[in-house]
C-alpha cells in the first residue's frame, strides 16, 4: 500500500480500503515510527513543512487529530488560516506563509496553503474585478518558493485530500444551510459557487506545482484509516530517510533560474563619477524644499494605500544613515518604518534567511526603509565565505522572485548603493575613531574589510547586473560628496512616489 | 532644566527657551550617555519601553530621529501604530502593543501608546455606535497594564509633548487640505473633527493612567533643542538609574489590586463528586451528539465572529489532551486552535510570562484552546518556588484583568480544572509505563510531584477562588471515569457556545 508515481511530480494512492485487522497491525508501528522521528527531529538542522489540501477539509481534520493524539503535540504547529484578512490581502500574497513558517528542528502543518490560496484568490477575482499578481504568477512564485525552502533544507510534504463527489455535494448542502457557513476567499465558497471554475485552476495549479522536487501526493480514499495510513506512513518514511541522511532527493536538482533574464541598463560602478557634488550654498535649500514634497508624497501615499520598500546598501562609513535621517527628517512617524540589519540572531538562523525581511515589511501604505538588507546574502555571505558559493548563486533569483513579489502586490522598490572611493572610506574611518561618539561605529573588522575591496567590488558589480530589474532598480549614488548623495537619494525617491501616485 | 512634579503622577517641563550655546555644550555629553546607557542596556535584564504621545507626532517623529541620529538604531525598535486594522479591532485593546513588547535588554519606542488609542477609539464611538470596552475599562486596563509591566521590571518612560494651539491648528488646516490625510481613528481626525471631545477625554485618560508609579511627563515646549534636551535627558537619567542599581522607586509599590472581589460561587475541590460516571452504553452515541452540536456551533461562531477561549488545567494524567481531542474531533480545522504550553523558551522568558499568551490568541471567530496555559504562573511555578511568593501573590489580579480583557471584547472565557484522586493518577502513570507509545509523557518528575500534591491541592484552591469569575469562570470537572468528564466538558462548552450565540 503506497503512492504511485503517475507522472512526474504526481503520487496518487489509489481509491481501496483497508481491512481493521491489518490497520491494527500497522498502526502502532506507524505511530512509534512518528514518535521517534518527532524526538530526532528536535535536534535535527531542517524543518518539516506539511500541506494538507484538496477538497477534503474534514479529512484535513482528521488528518490533524490523528498526528495529534500519536505525536507530542507541544512540537506540532497548526495554520489553517483561512480567508485572508484585509491587511493580508495589501500584503504579497505568501506574506502570511512566512509569518509562521516553521524553524529548523520543528514542524508545522498547513491546511490549505499557498496553492489553495492562489486557486481561491483566482475563483474570487472571477467574482469581482481583479487587481495584483495573476494566476500564472502567484503559481510561479509557489512553485519557486517551495524550491527555494528545499534548497535551503526542508522537508516539505505536500497532500491533496479528494473526497467522492457525492459526499463533497452533501457537505456543501450543509454549508449552503448555514450549518458550516461559507466564507468568501475559502475552499466551500469555491466549491459551492464556482465547482467548475475550481476544478479548472485546481488543475492549472496542479500541472504548475507539482514538480519533481516537491511532489504532489493525491489521496483518492475514502476510508479514515486508510487514508491515514497512506498519508501517516509518507510522512514517516521521508522524515526517517532525512534523519538518517540518505541523500536528499532534491540536493542535486538545479535552483530556479531566474524569474527572467536581466534587465538590461542595470548601473555600474566604473560608471559612476564620484566627483559629483552641489554647490555648498544650494544644499540646505534644496533638502528642505525635497523633504517638503517627501511628506506630501508619503501622506498621499498613505492615503492611497501606496506600500514602497527603499533598501540601503553601500560601502562602510558610505553615508547610508544620514540619508535615511534626511529622507524621514520632516516625515510622520506614521508613514515610515527603519530596519537596521545587523548579524542575524540565532532565532532568526534557524529560519530561511529572507524571513526576517518578510516579517518586517512596514503595515501597508508605508515606507519600508532598510539600513542593509537582503542583499548581505550575496556581498559579506558571499565575500566573507560565510556560504558557499551555490548558496550565493541561487539567491539571485531568490532576490529577484521576492522583490518581483512585492511589485506584482503594489509596492514600489528602490534599491540604492552609495559609492565611495576607498580614499574617502579611510578618511571617514579616522573621523569616526576622532570623535568618540562615533567610535563605536568602528571596529577592525572595518579594516580588514578594507583589503577586500576588490572582491566587495566583485561582488557588488555582479549583484548590480543580476538584480536590477524595471520593477526594482538600482541608483549608483556617487557618495563621495555627502551633500550630493542625499539630495540625488531624496529626489529619486520622491520621483518614484510621485510617478506611481500619478504625477 | 528639568520636569518639575505639580502633582502626583504629573511632571511638566514649562515652556522656555533653551540658548544654542548652552544646547551646544549639554548635547555631547547627553548623547555619550545615552549611547553608553544603551550599550549596557544590552546586557541588563530589563526592557524599556518609552512612550511619545500628545498632539505634537511632528515632534515626535524629531525626537525619533534625534534617538537614531544619536543612538545605535540598530537596538532601537519604533512602533508608531496609527488605526488599528479590523483584526486588530475584533482582539482587545492591548493586543497589538502586546505582541510587540520589547523583551529585556531591548528599547521599544512607541508613538501614540495604549492611553492615546483608548482615546481614539472614545472619540470614535461618539460618531458611531460604540461596542466593546467602555473608555474607563480600557484607562483601567492601561493602568494596570503598565503597572505589570512595571512590577515585572520594565523600564518605563511616558511623554506627552504638546503644542501651541496656534502651530496645532496650522497642521490640521494642511492634513484637512490633504496634504497630511486625515485617518479615522487617529490623532490628527480626533484633533480637526471632534477637538473639545479630544481635550476632554484626554483629561480624563491623564487622570487615569498619569500615577506616582508611573508619571506622565508633560513637554510643554515649543522650541526644538530644549524638548529634546529634556525629552533625552529624562530618558538618560532614567536609564542610568536603573542600570547603577539605584533602588527602583516602583519596587516598593504595591500591585495593582485584583479589578474586583473574587465572585461567589467558585468552585472547590472538596465539593467534587470524583465517583460521577456515565453508563459506558450512553457514551459513545452523546459523545457523537455533542461533537455534531459543537460543529454546528463552532461553525456559526465563526459566522458571527465569536471568539472564545478554553484553558484545560488539571492534575498530570487527568486527561486534558484526551478531552481536547473529543472536543475537536469533528470541528472544521479553520473554526479552532490548539496550544500545548510547556516550559517557556528563551525566547519567551526575555518577555513577560502573559506575552506568550496574548501571542497566540486564535484569529477572530475561532476557538483557541490551551493545554495548560498562563495558570503555570499560580500552579507550578508557586509550588515549585520558581518565583517568589510576592510574584505568583500578584498573578491572581493580573490575570483576572488579562481575562476581562478578553472578555470585553467579546471572547468567551471557559476554564476547566479535571480532577482525578492520587490513586486514579497512579493506575495512569503505571499504565502510560507499559505502554511504549505513552512512555515518552512520564518521568521521574510527575512521580516527584505526586509527593507535593498537598501543595499543589493549596494551590489549586486559592487559584479557584481568586480567579473564578462571572464572566471566566472555572469548572472543576470529576475526571475519575474519562467518559463522564469528556462529556461533561464537551456539554458545557457547547452550552456556552449556544448561550452566546442566543440559543
Amino acid at each position: 500500500m503506497a503512492f504511485e508515481n503517475v507522472e512526474p511530480g504526481l503520487r496518487v494512492a489509489p481509491a481501496g480500503r483497508l481491512a481493521r485487522a491489518e490497520w491494527e497491525q500497522i498502526a502502532p508501528r506507524l505511530r512509534e515510527r512518528l514518535l521517534a522521528a518527532q524526538f530526532r527531529l528536535l535536534e535535527a538542522d531542517f524543518p518539516v513543512i506539511l500541506v494538507l489540501s484538496g477538497e477534503d477539509r474534514a479529512g484535513a481534520g482528521e488528518v490533524l487529530r490523528r498526528l495529534f493524539a500519536w505525536m507530542d503535540p507541544r512540537h506540532l504547529e497548526v495554520h489553517a488560516l483561512g480567508a485572508p484578512t484585509q491587511e493580508e490581502r495589501e500584503k504579497p500574497a505568501l506574506w502570511r506563509f512566512w509569518r509562521v513558517l516553521p524553524p529548523r528542528g520543528r514542524m508545522a502543518v498547513f491546511v490549505g496553503g499557498w496553492t489553495t490560496q492562489a486557486i481561491l484568490a483566482e475563483a474570487e477575482r472571477g467574482e469581482k474585478n481583479g487587481r495584483g499578481a495573476s494566476f500564472e504568477q502567484r503559481l510561479a512564485h509557489a512553485e519557486r518558493t517551495e524550491r527555494m525552502w528545499l534548497a535551503d533544507g526542508a522537508l516539505l510534504l505536500k497532500f491533496w485530500l479528494t473526497l467522492p463527489p457525492e459526499r463533497l455535494e452533501r457537505r456543501l448542502a450543509r454549508a449552503k444551510r448555514g450549518v458550516g457557513a461559507l466564507h468568501e476567499g475559502e475552499l466551500d465558497w469555491a466549491l459551492a459557487e464556482r465547482p467548475k471554475a475550481f476544478r479548472k485552476l485546481a488543475q492549472t495549479a496542479r500541472e504548475a506545482t507539482a514538480t519533481e522536487t516537491s511532489p504532489l501526493h493525491v489521496v483518492e480514499v475514502a476510508q479514515r484509516r486508510r487514508r491515514d495510513a497512506l498519508v501517516l506512513g509518507a510522512l514517516a518514511d521521508a522524515l526517517e530517510a532525512r534523519l538518517d541522511g540518505e541523500p536528499d532527493p532534491t540536493a542535486g536538482v538545479a535552483p530556479a533560474p531566474s524569474p527572467a533574464p536581466p534587465a538590461k541598463g542595470a548601473p555600474r560602478l566604473a560608471d559612476c563619477d564620484l566627483s559629483s557634488r552641489v554647490p555648498e550654498e544650494e544644499y540646505e535649500p534644496r533638502l528642505e524644499k525635497l523633504q517638503r514634497r517627501l511628506r506630501r508624497l508619503t501622506a498621499r501615499a498613505r492615503h492611497a494605500g501606496l506600500s514602497s520598500v527603499v533598501v540601503f546598501e553601500g560601502w562602510d562609513a558610505a553615508g547610508k544613515g544620514g540619508c535615511i535621517r534626511r529622507l524621514t527628517a520632516m516625515l510622520d512617524p506614521l508613514v515610515y518604518s527603519v530596519t537596521q540589519i545587523g548579524a542575524p540572531t540565532r532565532h532568526e538562523l534557524a529560519q530561511h534567511y529572507l524571513w526576517r525581511f518578510w516579517t518586517r515589511l512596514a503595515r501597508p501604505g508605508r515606507m519600508s526603509l532598510f539600513d542593509r538588507s537582503w542583499y548581505g546574502r550575496v556581498l559579506v555571505e558571499r565575500v566573507e565565505k560565510l556560504i558557499e558559493p551555490p548558496v550565493w548563486e541561487r539567491a539571485y533569483g531568490e532576490i529577484v522572485d521576492f522583490e518581483e513579489q512585492l511589485a506584482e502586490s503594489g509596492v514600489i522598490v528602490h534599491k540604492f548603493w552609495l559609492h565611495i572611493d576607498p580614499d574617502e572610506q579611510l578618511r571617514r574611518f579616522q573621523e569616526r575613531e576622532r570623535n568618540p561618539l562615533k567610535l563605536y561605529k568602528i571596529t577592525e573588522e572595518d579594516y580588514r574589510n578594507r583589503a577586500k575591496w576588490p572582491a566587495y567590488e566583485e561582488a557588488v558589480g555582479e549583484m548590480l547586473s543580476r538584480t536590477h530589474r524595471p520593477e526594482a532598480p538600482w541608483s549608483v549614488v556617487p557618495a563621495n560628496y555627502k551633500y550630493f548623495a542625499r539630495l540625488h537619494v531624496l529626489e529619486t525617491v520622491a520621483r518614484r512616489l510621485e510617478s506611481a501616485l500619478g504625477g
